[in-house]
């Protein structure tokens, strides 16, 4: 049998559909579907929710993994405690983009916490809310979050010494988050933070795009005093090894002295305390010194 | 144009090769190549030697990616240096597999160890020395490592009361190697040791292969007193964060207090200080209490 009207990204091999994600030209991605559990062609991109054999419930945009059921948290921790910990009283929050609604659920376990979430694409939270629960937590909130369904770039140019913490969970920088990823957007965001306010943002694989993460860093530290790429595994994003980008004028990573007391699936205390220290070979490449990775097959670094 | 005799394991796709790797069925990662450096059919296994865009001259065996250029190192230094470290005085240590001679090259870092390397295919050791000398070093080696070309478990079961490390580095299960993953060869192992004797072996990814990793935990366990999974992230296996197991007779990981003073890639001392402390979600997998990863779609655990 062979099924019909197959959606974008998804194909079918020996009677099994399976969705297919190419990363660079270099890598392919493909992960037996259980089922089918949403498509849609918003406003914005393709939008997917798929029941991955391997990962449960996981949402795809514009063909790229984002957040599964299993590994969805990783991510989410990593980019809210950090900075959440980091800043001494964090009293209101941005979240420009994060529709998985992971990043918010994570940023809500702070009690004190008034947050803001931006996100561009309806769509994406109203299917991550109905089929990805593990990751958003499903349809009940808190009413200290409020939901924004309006560009990033825009908020944030309009808005001036609001808050503590932002936290840019954008998808890659080819997609609809384009605009998120320029000199502007950051300088933008500088002004929309009080004063000893803190970013961090998504910086990709530092070795399969260490290009793309080394520009990031050269455009935040002539915005920013500090300036410091931090690291996590999951499973979710080719590459194993991922990294988030920290920025601030003056407060040091994870240097106020408070203990995490969250539920966590991810973080611990080593967790924590590690992932600032990069293994020695990426810090050999982000650097670009790196004897092994070489210049001609990586057009983009 | 169309290639004709591709080896196993490689097809075209709009006129370039690409290596795909099937993983029990659920994913398939396929790797642009960017040029066929050997292929055999060896007495045990199809070998391979690939330069992938990606990861630069790799080896594949039986179909799947072992060790490459840019990540290969990251299992190596985990599997030698935590026991080694641990061991209060490691003169005698054993590798069993490791045909990459990356684990070997480890293991020689640390000036009054003596090898033995028990490798069961020449053909892996020779196409490793040859193309992928980032790892393995190339073809000068110390006159402290053995090469013997012969069959672990063989080797193993003559031995009594030899070594003081046993490193473990064999394939997947399912190969040449399966007789490196049952109750027999751990009772071997543990009779060819020394008293204080350590022993580390490759337990897969804790999240996609959580029911093998429990099964070995549980082989262990009735054989040696101290059994700890420790973890690292890399880029080389199917599901990011992957883990290995420690056993011995009493001897604690790392407690030594020893200070770790080798050249490395990957291992700093935050890698040390926290791979035996699994992140929680991946100890509720190992216990089996996941809420989220759900037996029906993981016959395997």
């Amino acid at each position: 049998m062979t099924i019909k009207n197959l959606p974008k990204y998804v194909s079918e091999i020996d009677g099994e559909l399976w969705f297919t994600e190419l990363d660079r030209g270099n890598m392919r991605l493909s992960y037996r579907i259980n089922k089918i559990l949403a498509v849609e062609e918003s406003k914005f991109q393709h939008v997917m929710m798929l029941d991955l054999a391997d990962f449960g419930p996981t949402l795809v945009l514009d063909g790229c993994l984002q957040s599964s059921t299993v590994c969805g948290h990783i991510y989410n921790e990593m980019i809210v405690h950090v900075p959440m910990l980091s800043h001494p009283d964090p009293k209101r929050v941005l979240i420009i983009g994060g529709g998985d609604c992971g990043a918010a659920r994570e940023a809500l376990k702070y009690p004190n916490a008034v947050i803001d979430m931006v996100e561009i694409d309806e769509a994406v939270m109203r299917l991550s809310i109905e089929h990805l629960p593990v990751v958003s937590g499903g349809p009940e909130f808190d009413s200290r979050l409020k939901f924004m369904v309006e560009d990033g770039f825009a908020h944030v140019a309009k808005t001036k010494n609001e808050y503590d913490v932002i936290v840019v969970d954008s998808s890659d920088p080819d997609g609809p988050a384009a605009s998120l990823f320029n000199d502007e957007f950051y300088r933008n965001l500088k002004a929309a933070m009080k004063p000893g306010g803190i970013m961090t943002c998504m910086s990709e694989s530092p070795i399969l795009y260490a290009g793309y993460l080394r520009s990031i860093r050269k455009t935040l530290a002539s915005i920013f005093d500090v300036v410091e790429t931090y690291w996590f595994s999951t499973l979710d994003y080719p590459g194993g090894i991922f990294s988030l980008t920290y920025a601030s004028d003056g407060t040091k990573p994870l240097a106020a002295g408070k203990t995490f007391d969250k539920d966590a699936k991810y973080i611990n205390a080593s967790i924590l305390g590690g992932c600032f220290d990069l293994p020695p070979f990426v810090q050999h490449i982000l650097a670009g010194e790196s004897d092994f990775v070489r210049a001609e097959d990586f057009p983009g670094r």
